[in-house]
């Protein structure tokens, strides 16, 4: 961290400033310039509150030079971080399909939706049983009881399920799930994210709509602190300016969350763009510069989609997206990061 | 809502689509063109999910014409909603202003402050006792202590009190709190507003960091929609590309807000730009424009201001900024709303 | 277009905009439903102002259905144009490979920049002879005696070259050049395009750092409308909140707009994200979604490149980046369009 | 500027650094930490190429602390400037008010607009001659012709006129306007500011829809540096995500603005909103906080409003605008700048 001065600043308040920070075991190196004073903060300065420090009177600007995330840094991590759900690895060089519903609606849906999506190559079954909507009059999710269809399609086709968590109440009710996503929109909820540190699974975590990957990397942190190093990423776009798309897919969020963090990425093109059309190529850049996996909307019947619909593929696209991608996983990037 | 399909549509799609909006008690107009045909819904459309027809393999584009929130929407409501917070009102006209530190720290710290904002001429007390911070290993708050604090501050001085929940298992100690607030990275916490709808409290919702002003009431519908006509709508900066401040002020929102809903706006100056030197003028363009009230952070001693120091101002400096807003309030901006 | 009127319009003027749109060669369905009244308006709304209709007393709301843009409209021109820049196709399946150096510095350096990229597989040369430059006191370019070096070294190679034009007073040293670009600053420089659309020579024409799709075609529409069909779009990354990269690179853009538009897309991932490690990955993904071509910086010597070496590669690395190009291309997306 | 190295960084390329950095006359200090290397840049590191320094192979990053702009820096000029438009004075503490028609149409229209305009208490008429139109079939504006109709207005009134250019062809045309307008479109069109540095007229220069604070100076910069002093910033609205209103307009950037230089600011809310009805609350916002003046668009008759219609005002709306600013404005925020 390096600590800007205004020109002549108060003395005694500059040795308050000093010894503060030689109390939390921060080095200071001063560099004395024509106008300028610049303090260089060395130590583990993810403790020190650049808020704090910006606000002095005598401070003229703070810069961090080091990423106020420890575990969840490939820097102190270098190793990939490899996820094993029920056999399904995320992070160990494959890439791992996770396709289902955007809502579970009936058994006969998520069933045939697991079955058909199995077939095509998915490895894990994802479907809402929590639907965060922005409108109070939208269908809602079916709640306790779509997870209960979920973990049945789970015993249908062995394949691990994954679900949105929308609030810690509903914890108890994840017991036998095997993924628990954050959506977007929880993204920053704090406590949340810490109950969930205390939990023995993988976690997906959404990057949130306007947040940048380093606030992702922050709230990776949370769970991670509390003892939970599982940590899924997703890139599933921003918001931006651009009204043709619902989000704008950060697609190089992949290869640079690489170079930040050992744990694994997977991008959900069907939010990302919320065009059906898009999602297949998305797929398949997603693929190219070397994402762990996809989160794929695919639904059985465009008519009773109680949401999102306008997302979600059909199965027979599925299998041509994933049929698409199969060509271009042996020629993707792999970051260099060691 | 208007329904602008493709060329050439299939003819039996078109008849399920038009039996299924009738099914919702939706009247259809159609416009056939040289090359568009336009369906145009007449009813209540905040039933129909934009989505799934979207998704529609004859539909083209979907274009939303009246707004989906109801409760929360001035055309059926004309009148302004005024809250009465123990005397304190919010939306009758008058200006008011909610001060106190970014976090509670003590007894002597928080009953100080409040003593010297109400001189100055607060109407209310803020101040977190539950912290939302981007990094886990930066302070979280004096949570449940922190609201006894608050609570000795009121018992003091008579202010009531404005304080954020975090997560809704925090409801119960929330009883003798006046003002419930739901911090920007909450506004799309769908549970909690659903059970923020089933309380009577006041609640101040914060418009989130990219949202636009449609999902700020949407999110209003949501505690509305349960029973709760109390909110206060917050506006405290959104995301942008700038980075001279930490967000972009939205002050136009304040008069749009005031056309599309019958709730009261108040600005939250401190948060929005996170430089102190601009809160005061900040305040005052919020006076100008007609706003409801303003939230402001005001510490009593910068070196101990455990968070968000930059924003604070001290109890001399927010005197100045009150005596300057009262100057402008008897000329401000009234909405000709009728 | 659709015309939302308000409730209870003023007759007297409704009949007024019926009548000048009649006068437009506009014809107008009227739906009446219970609160609102929607004009649907049927002919070439292309010359009708959005905004000039939008501020009348009677009208709540329009509404744009049909794209404002005509010849760049692949509904009106569905097979795809295909530019042909003295042999070097663009648009006609290949991917073209333009490379380069950010700037010309001296006949040395643009002769063997030009040797090493044709020998890499690159189709055309790239270089900045005019440099758009923030700062006044950074280097301008080597402007006419850079575009004389630019034209050595396409006789030396025989590729045909692309170079930035700044203003249209330069117009004239432009004679002998292959590809006119306009930059992204210059992307609704309306008198620039419009000059441009009386030359015919090709035009890489560059999205702008905060415009949408459909601006980039309305500038488009600029080029063509004056006779010159010969635009090669390019997706150059969009200014967002996310810090980490220089700009967002919009990938998804490509396989939208080859829904929108029957011209080239190419994707210049080198200024998207403005780090020369993300070019490579970004590059496959562009290959990925089926663009037409890429524009990448390629230098010979890092501590003499004279700007934004941040996101340039080195010839060795640029033959690296075109042979991992070259596995994914047999396998790339490409859109349905008819 | 700090430099921060890599870990063990090539000591060969470290020296080559530091060699080059001194014929720059540039001042290193060294802080050595237990894992980060920090070098101090003392001087003038306005001539130094940040993107240069950061491409080199032993940097991590690179970060300035000294502003890039020097002559439209306060630091370097404490005084205000105020700039003298035969009489009408801006920058001196007054509040000047621009008004006029979006287009000049014809005599009548422009003269009646200027003589409602100037009753009302405009110092300044303005009017657009030449027009930026998103569509190559709008109206383009009547050029050459709208000019010589403004000097008719101002010969008729005594106002001086703003009109703004759009290429720098166009300046010939410009020889008896008063102060030449720079649009949003063009603020870093780098040629023309070039070229308006070597004018001796004031220029009025708009804020990009996607340029920060820094680079509204840094374009500032470019006209300063070719000798011409007399620049007037324009805060004009940004774009964001918010699709209510047309741009976000950032009223925070006045007082921001303020610290930052010394130049007058004023601001548009007309093209900022895109909405008529938020023109009145928005300039009631720029006069709270210390703006130098305000633009506006006024017409005077709706129908004919050949374009912007929608932002326009009425004299008689304008008329009371006017007053309401006089209200305010002995009431309003001055930074305290020295």
């Amino acid at each position: 961290m390096v600590v800007i001065l205004k020109n002549n600043p108060n003395q005694k308040q500059l040795d308050n400033l000093i010894q503060w920070l030689k109390s939390l075991d921060i080095d200071i190196h001063i560099s004395q310039g024509r106008n300028t004073t610049i303090l260089g903060l060395i130590g583990d300065t993810s403790v020190v509150d650049i808020d704090l420090i910006s606000a002095l009177d005598i401070v003229e600007a703070v810069r961090r030079i080091q990423e106020p995330y420890k575990n969840a840094n490939r820097k102190f991590h270098p190793e990939d971080t490899v996820i094993d759900v029920n056999g399904a690895k995320i992070g160990d060089g494959s890439f791992q399909i996770m396709a289902g519903p955007c809502s579970v609606e009936s058994k006969e849906q998520i069933c045939s939706v697991a079955e058909s999506v199995k077939r095509s190559g998915a490895g894990l079954l994802r479907g809402g049983a929590f639907k965060p909507r922005t409108s109070p009059y939208a269908f809602q999710g079916m709640r306790a009881e779509g997870i209960e269809l979920l973990l049945e399609a789970k015993a249908l086709t062995g394949l691990p399920i994954v679900t949105e968590i929308m609030d810690l109440s509903q914890l108890p009710l994840f017991e036998e799930v095997d993924v628990i996503q954050v959506g977007a929109r929880n993204m920053q909820n704090f406590e949340l994210l810490k109950e969930l540190g205390r939990t023995s699974k993988p976690i997906l975590l959404k990057r949130g709509l306007a947040n940048t990957l380093q606030e992702l990397l922050m709230s990776a942190e949370y769970i991670m602190a509390g003892g939970n190093g599982q940590v899924i990423l997703c890139e599933r776009g921003i918001r931006t300016f651009e009204t043709a798309t619902r989000n704008t897919l950060d697609i190089s969020a992949v290869p640079l969350l690489k170079t930040m963090t050992h744990l694994p990425i997977i991008v959900d093109p069907s939010h990302a763009t919320g065009l059906s059309k898009l999602v297949k190529p998305m797929a398949m850049a997603a693929a190219a510069v070397g994402a762990d996996g996809i989160l794929i909307e695919v639904h059985n019947d465009p008519m009773h989609a109680l949401c999102d619909g306008q997302q979600s593929l059909t199965p027979e696209a599925f299998d041509d997206l994933v049929q698409s991608i199969s060509h271009i996983l042996p020629y993707a990037y792999k970051e260099q990061t060691k």
